[in-house]
């Protein structure tokens, strides 16, 4: 298969391209690395990745920005990043995409687990966590040409807690490894929208 | 309890309004209708709103739009009208309304069924409402002073399956009545952070 892979050279992405490379061909893409660039809060930016790329057969996304801060701090602007970002950039990476996706191809996209679990400063992720599970299960009853779509939704990550720790106290972190393993349950298997939990 | 009804003159609105009316005060507030006007997917016009309103001690909201539409046929655009009405109009409900809010006070907005049975056209109201009942969960454990959040996810209304029956085959439809109960468990209740599902 060729997999589109975005936020190839970030903590999840390095583990999914571990996992998939030696079988499948991996486009790397990032915001700035890879073979390709692309901004996803951008929907300009996405159309040109595509050109760029052609026909896929998978598209993993994970990548995107979202505000963390106290919710007494927050306004409307600070929400507007994950919108645009996190949530609207994977929602766009589907509604431009399909054009270039091969039948039967895959979009794999990325929560978390903070709607789950919420934590402090984690209004604006909570909602774009929950509005990507919630987009993914209502989108993939209307694909067609055997498209599908599926989010995975992690917990922290063993290799981010030396940043994270302080924000996820209690939680037990999980391997990038493990977490890459829902990316290839997702682009290889035949389910469709699904919300792959991990931790 | 002095309580703003947003959506009064609704379907919802006016069983919230039955339900509520013999045992508080509630003030209607509609986009046209009401005591006072607001249009929420505008800032400016909710802050308006409360400054005509005044303190009080519940908020409910009952409105709020998305677009319905083919996912073939969905682009960028037709996702904006649910992330900046019914979506962040309510999120900003509460982070403009804050300020007005007396020490204790709730805050009860409506998400909805098709997140969690998602039908044809509805990829935009499956996004807003999981994005919705995600943001509540996450936002009351940051709330101070007291203030609860907490959001209603009805099923079909038996009132309103005369105009919306053909996009609900073989869901069961609620009474107005019922759905009514959920508010007011919300804002008679202590629970914070729950999303009540109706149906």
């Amino acid at each position: 298969m060729k997999i589109l892979l975005i936020g190839a050279n970030g903590t999840i992405g390095s583990a999914i391209d571990r996992e998939l490379s030696s079988r499948h061909e991996i486009v790397r893409i990032g915001r700035k690395s890879g073979d390709f660039q692309v901004d996803i809060s951008d929907s300009t930016s996405i159309r040109k990745l595509f050109e760029q790329t052609g026909r896929f057969d998978a598209l993993v996304c994970a990548a995107g920005n979202v505000k963390f801060a106290a919710l007494e701090d927050m306004s409307e602007s600070d929400f507007a990043l994950g919108l645009q970002d996190k949530l609207m950039g994977q929602v766009n990476l589907l509604l431009i995409g399909r054009e270039f996706a091969n039948d039967g191809a895959s979009f794999t996209f990325t929560s978390g687990v903070i709607n789950r679990e919420p934590i402090r400063t984690g209004s604006s992720a909570a909602l774009v966590n929950a509005a990507l599970d919630g987009f993914v299960k209502a989108a993939a009853i209307e694909l067609s040409r055997g498209l599908r779509v599926n989010s995975v939704s992690p917990t922290v990550l063993e290799e981010a807690m030396g940043k994270y720790a302080p924000y996820f106290r209690g939680f037990k972190p999980v391997a990038g490894a493990d977490v890459a393993l829902a990316y290839a349950k997702s682009v290889e298997g035949l389910q469709t929208g699904q919300t792959y939990i991990v931790g």
